[in-house]
């Protein structure tokens, strides 16, 4: 008899709530042992007046569980409402964000066909610490901030995870060529950092070329390193090349919390249509999965999932004809990544 | 009899002088009207110790003729050196900084064969505006600097490029979910100043989601204009989507001067060798023909460019066997250009 691992889930906003659902199912149907503590967030307690989208007590359920299952949510237009998921991010020092972004082809049509980068986000610092001023009307200013112990611990970070994960490269993006200081202390912690991995090949690009090499040829990238916002960035890039941005799921790691999600958003014209594709959190949940030691189910879950994409069943987002057999809705979806078990 | 219109000239470092040679060779073949004032810039200079690359005396050769036509150039490694790039965009005034990105598929091989899209960066502010602080040993902050005249001239200028060059949609990227005084500024000026253009679609994608767009289907944008910072690093990936980053060429437009110049950068390895593409420089030498009232030579000059790529001649780097049909130094693809004129 197995002891169940208590985990925080939210429903969302938009498709949020289908697709958890759907995760949901698939992974008690592989047999995850999970407790689940549900908590409320996004766009209805933003507007009950809570200006981060998120209940006191439900910080009080995601520090006693350590692990929060989170689906996509709507924040509403107006300057009002702060980010839940940098609000999230910072107040439980989830520094990591870890997004590996893989080309399914010839299943997934992709115009990249051997791609598999992991980008490795910086999650609490730069452009996203929120330090934003009206100088005067007409002048506005938002500081970027990089500290020495955040640059060590991303860095560590993803060179903890290459070696970990049979990785052979790891590559950093910066403009220290322009941000000589704040850049440049990234790269320099990068290079130091990266000098105690003798086995892995490192290089650094400037962010500029760096992405553009990325959206051209992503298959000689392995592991990528860099800063929030270049990381927020051409994340979305990465994901979306592989062939849809609805194919990437995400991981927010702390040193004592981690946070599992799509990296799409909630998609609100979409939603209660059964139309969804679950496939980015229920990437995330099989990564919480090997997150909380129930790596066993993790890999059950992603050879299901694999052989139902590789099946040619998709979703909506990704069927094309030729390629996929079958056009099928998020719970028929979900049903034939069960079947597949 | 026709007057010669005076432009500052710099052979730059690296590739710098062949492709400038190259390019202005063909310029002066095909009869454009130019009296060259030669300046020096880069490597040479900052190794004199002139921490911006340029001498106080080439100023006033860019102030008198307003014309720069600039070749890349190598900034030396170490924090005592100032981008020259940015220095002069910052001291000329040269607020636009406008980039066609366009696929000659399937002449040059590219994944996204019918891209022409025009990215307008603003090119003063933002995180360039260089102001960089050590707070402490640990802590180092880069202010990221937005003003409201600094987003009306930009967004302007994009708008009336729209207008003036039969663009049918103008598109803003900024990420004012989470900067939502800069970025929010930069976006809410882009809705007032587009409400002046009735003809012009107009929409706004934060800028994670419309950089994945751009790289996965860049034929649904037409001009896209953005922040400085955003548009470095997206107009390189759009740049190097169409074929390579070596087909792009750059106007940086200020009320008074104007600076034109390839946007890839130096190549210092393949220097000296015959080999570098001259075509970035050469459309912006295009570009300087226009603006300069010499719009017939440009045409003449474009007409020639391009048939010469669609007649395969090409250099190593878009070289392709079964696509192209002869490889060719610098040297070789000015001559093939001349002879098409
Ligand atoms: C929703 C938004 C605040 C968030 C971010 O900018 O980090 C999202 O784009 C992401 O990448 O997770
Ligand atoms: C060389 C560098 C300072 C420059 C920039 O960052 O603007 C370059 O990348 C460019 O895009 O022109």
């Amino acid at each position: 008899m197995s002891i169940k691992t208590p985990i925080t889930v939210a429903y969302g906003d938009g498709i949020g709530p289908e697709i958890m659902r759907a995760t949901l199912d698939i992974l008690f149907a592989a047999g995850a042992q999970l407790e689940l503590e549900e908590i409320e967030i996004g766009e209805k307690v933003y507007l009950r007046g809570i200006s981060a989208g998120i209940e006191d007590s439900s910080w009080e359920s995601l520090r006693r569980t350590k692990v929060f299952l989170k689906a996509p949510i709507t924040t509403p237009q107006g300057s009002g409402y702060k980010s839940l998921n940098v609000t999230t991010r910072k107040t439980l020092g989830l520094y990591a964000n870890v997004r590996p972004c893989v080309s399914y082809h010839p299943f997934v049509q992709s115009k990249h066909p051997v791609m598999d980068v992991v980008i490795v986000r910086e999650n609490e610092e730069d452009l996203y610490a929120g330090i934003e001023h009206r100088q005067t009307s007409e002048v506005y200013q938002c500081l970027k901030l990089i500290t020495r112990p955040g640059c060590e611990k991303i860095v560590r970070y993803a060179f903890e995870y290459a070696r970990n994960n049979n990785r052979k490269k790891v590559t950093c993006f910066t403009k220290d060529n322009i941000m000589k200081m704040t850049d440049g202390l990234f790269h320099q912690v990068f290079d130091e950092i990266g000098a105690e991995y003798p086995e892995l090949e490192k290089e650094h690009w400037i962010v500029d070329i760096g992405a553009a090499k990325l959206a051209d040829t992503p298959e000689v990238f392995d592991v990528i390193v860099m800063p929030n916002l270049y990381g927020d960035i051409l994340s979305d890039v990465a994901a979306q090349i592989t062939g849809s941005v609805g194919l990437a799921g995400s991981a927010n790691i702390g040193d004592h919390c981690a946070m599992f999600e799509a990296i799409h958003g909630s998609a609100p014209r979409r939603a209660g249509q059964n139309l969804a594709n679950p496939s980015g959190l229920l990437l995330g949940g099989i990564m919480m999965l090997n997150h909380i030691g129930q790596g066993h189910i993790a890999s059950k879950v992603h050879n299901a999932w694999l052989k139902t994409m590789e099946d040619g069943i998709h979703t909506y987002d990704i069927f094309k004809e030729g390629t996929s057999k079958e056009k099928v809705g998020t719970k028929e979806f979900a049903q034939a990544v069960i079947a597949r078990l």
